[in-house]
Formats: structure tokens, sequence, C-alpha cells
């Protein structure tokens, strides 16, 4: 049982969730909590660690197990823990390696982001994304990193199912989706038409800007066209997470109720 | 200046910050930040504190001074300050008192919110319903409350300007906008229709329930029906600040696109 605060492991495990370029170095993350690890693909974990207590708990026994965690004291497990209160179980997680041209294989709407900095929003858009259907979101490298512990939380195991491009270069990866066929659609306050006046028959991308400078006009110029989400009172920009559900919904709105172009 | 964190006035705000109860007691809360403050409604303003070196920059001189500010040294603005870089303005604005009655009177799509815990799902929910034309939100006494300092900044200013009522009972709130003609929906994982597939001609008000455990039983028996919000993969249930989106959008979509009942 590890039972120092300064064990090599537990300085690791520190690390890996304080520090966004050791995550990409190593390719790992770490997933925390019950739902987080029972959801991680068996394929990608690479270690797990569980505190005393959750060791000792009957109702663990049977799935936790299998996943022979290697046990760590309870004061040693919170000092590694992102958590306030604990649930004594994380896991060293692969991560997922994409491409832009594999994301644009799957034909379904994707989701490009621009430079979004709340963990909270970039979880809401995985977890959303996967409930309208989503074929992945393509990020920019200046977007908050997806797998901080924060966003990993947020979500909610989206993210172990909606593959993810971190990318250098949206200009690149926007070139790429053009060639599979996809019109690309910038959220963007001077947009002409609604984006419920679209029809989204060919295979279809959102650009989504910053939550507090939206798009920069380098980006937007990536997009086909430019869309508005209507806004009623003084309300100046929607919440980046709301905007981006809005517009998946809508898709797979028109998607189930058959919306064709002559509509 | 005040220049004491023990004066009195200081130790009230720092209380009204924290304390609910008293916000209600004293019919007051406290908004922080330019933002905040420039959009509070003025009659609604009752006291106004800055920082004295917000006081001394020139590009505040000439909206602020207006307000007659008092003044606050620097540390102890900190000191009762909620931010971690504080602007250095702050008021007490009177908390506007509604009634579901008036709300009803609007005959504009409502919100019922049940138990809501995050700050952050309220500010956006009105503000996504200020943007999507709402007459108001009507929420429980155990939702967050709504002029807790988290609530107020992330509602953006829409909580200025979105009516809201905090009531005891859901079920006599619910019973006045059915008299008022209302059809009370509730957002549902039991729903028989998806929320696109209903018209939404008739007054309309949407039940949300809470983010982990949904609708309570009895608060979903006040609605006239059930509708779902569509997931694929493996979601469970959407960000209640998104499925209020979602929702309260789709009203406004009918709307503009003149959907009637026999579409």
């Amino acid at each position: 049982m590890i039972s120092s605060t300064s064990n090599p492991q537990m300085k690791y495990l520190r690390q890996l969730m304080s520090k966004a370029k050791l995550r990409r170095q190593e390719g790992v993350f770490v997933a925390e909590g019950i739902h987080m690890v029972q959801e991680a693909p068996a394929g990608q974990i690479t270690a797990v660690y569980c505190s005393e207590s959750f060791a000792a708990a009957p109702e663990h026994q049977d799935w936790s197990r299998r996943l022979e965690p290697e046990m760590v004291s309870d004061p040693v497990f919170q000092s590694i823990s992102d958590a306030v209160t604990p649930q004594g179980i994380l896991a060293l997680v692969k991560i997922p390696v994409h491409t832009v041209q594999e994301l644009s294989d799957s034909g379904k709407p994707l989701l490009l982001l621009e430079s979004l900095q709340d963990p909270g929003n970039l979880g809401t858009i995985l977890r959303t994304g996967e409930g309208a259907g989503i074929g992945g979101v393509i990020m920019n490298r200046t977007t908050v990193d997806l797998y901080n512990p924060k966003t990993v939380r947020s979500t909610q195991g989206s993210l172990y199912r909606v593959p993810c491009v971190i990318t250098e270069d949206l200009a690149t990866a926007s070139q790429i989706l053009k060639e599979a066929g996809y019109r690309i659609y910038a959220a963007h306050l001077k947009g002409q038409h609604f984006y419920t006046e679209e029809t989204y028959t060919s295979r279809t991308a959102f650009l989504i800007g910053n939550e507090g400078n939206g798009l920069t006009p380098e980006t937007t110029s990536l997009a086909d066209r430019l869309i508005r989400i209507p806004m009623e009172g003084k309300v100046e920009s929607l919440n980046a997470g709301v905007a981006a559900s809005l517009l998946v919904y809508e898709v797979y709105r028109q998607k189930r109720q058959g919306v064709s172009d002559d509509k």
C-alpha cells in the first residue's frame, strides 16, 4: 500500500492532473470517480488506484477487483484527488488519437471550437454533442485542455465516446472537412440567416468561438456561411455551450423530421 | 473613506453576500462589477461602494460619480469582494417583487424550476430565457438562491430583466398558470413525445428538475404533458441549463416560423 505523499507514483499523478503539457507528452490523463472509471474503455486503462476505505467497501468488490487497483492510504488518496469528497478511485487512461480525416469520414455533424476557456462549457458541449449524435469535436490548441480534471468530470463520460481532435491549425482542419463535402457554418452575431432558416442536408460543421470574444476574423473567414441565433431583450450573446447545443440539436431535429431543401 | 474591515457596513455587505436568509429579510442583494452595476435599474439601487483606485481612474468618473459611491480602501474592498480580481465597484440592489399572476398575464413562455442547485445553470437559464423572449422564471425555495453572488454574476444582467418569482409551492403556482390558460409541460425521461413534436400554440410553461434527480413525482404530476429531449449515445440526461435552453428556443423557433396546430 502506498502510504506516503512523496511516493513517485503519487507525484506523477499530481503532475498529470495539473500539467496539460505532461499529459500530452505521456499520452495519458487521470479519470477520477466511480462513474468515470467504470465508463473508461478497459483497453485504454493503464493503471488504477483506490483508497483503503474504497477497497474495504463490499459494494465495490465485484467490479473494482478486476481492475487490480493499487492501494493508497486514505490521506494520500485525499492528497492526489481533485474532488472535495473523493470517492476513492481513479484511473490512468490513454488519450485516444483521432484525425480530422477520420472524423470527416463519419459524415456526421462536427463542432470546431476556437479557444474556449471554460472547462464546464467544453464538458457540456461533448455531453450535448453526444446526445445530438455528432461525429466529433475539433478544437484548437488554445482551447481549455480537454483532459484537465474539471473538464473530464463535466463531460460525464462523453469524452470516451465523442472522438476529439486537438489541432494546431483550424484552417487546415477546415480544408480537410471541405474536401470531404462538409459545409462550415460559423455562429456569428453578423450572421445573415437565423440558424433555423438553414437546411442542414449536406455534411455540416459549426465553428464556435471563445466565450468573451467570439470567433476571430481569421477563423470566421473559414466558414462557408455565417449564421445567427436570434436573441430578444438585451442579451448580447449566449453561453458558448448553449449556443453549440442549440445548433447541434437543430440539425438533429431537421434530420428526425426529414426537413429537406425544398421544405 | 472606509478603511477598516470591521466597519459595520462592510460586515453587513459580507453577510449579505453569504446569507440567503438575510438577503430575503432585507430585500436586497449585492451586484458586483462594472457591468452588473451599470445594468442595475437606477431606481432599485440603494447604495454603491467603490474602491479607492476605482474612483481614481479617469474612465470611471463620468458614470460612477452620479451614483455617489461610498469610498472604500483597496484592501477593504478586496475583503468584501466575491471576485478574485475585483473591479472595485458594487451596489446594493432591491430584490424586485413579482407574482405568478403577473408573470402569467404576460402570456409569454415561462419556466418552472424545481430545486436546481448549480448557480451557473440558473444564470444560464435566465440569460438564454431572456434571449428566447420568455415572460419569467418561477422557482421553488429549494432552488439555489438567485441572489447569491455566483448566480447574479452568471446571469450577466438578465436577472434585472427577466421577472422571477421564488415560491414555497410549485403546485399553487401551476394552478394559477392553468387558470390563466397555460399548458404545463414537464421535461422528463418518460415523456411520450419529443419536445419538437409538440406545437406550442397555447400559453406554455416548462417544468425543469434538479440536476441529479430530475423532477420529483409530485411536481411531475403537475404537468399536463410529459415531453422528452431525444438523446443518442449513452447520454442519460442533458445539463439542466441546456435542456431549458433547447425548450424555450424551440417555442421561439415555432413562433418565428409560424408553426400552427395543423402544420
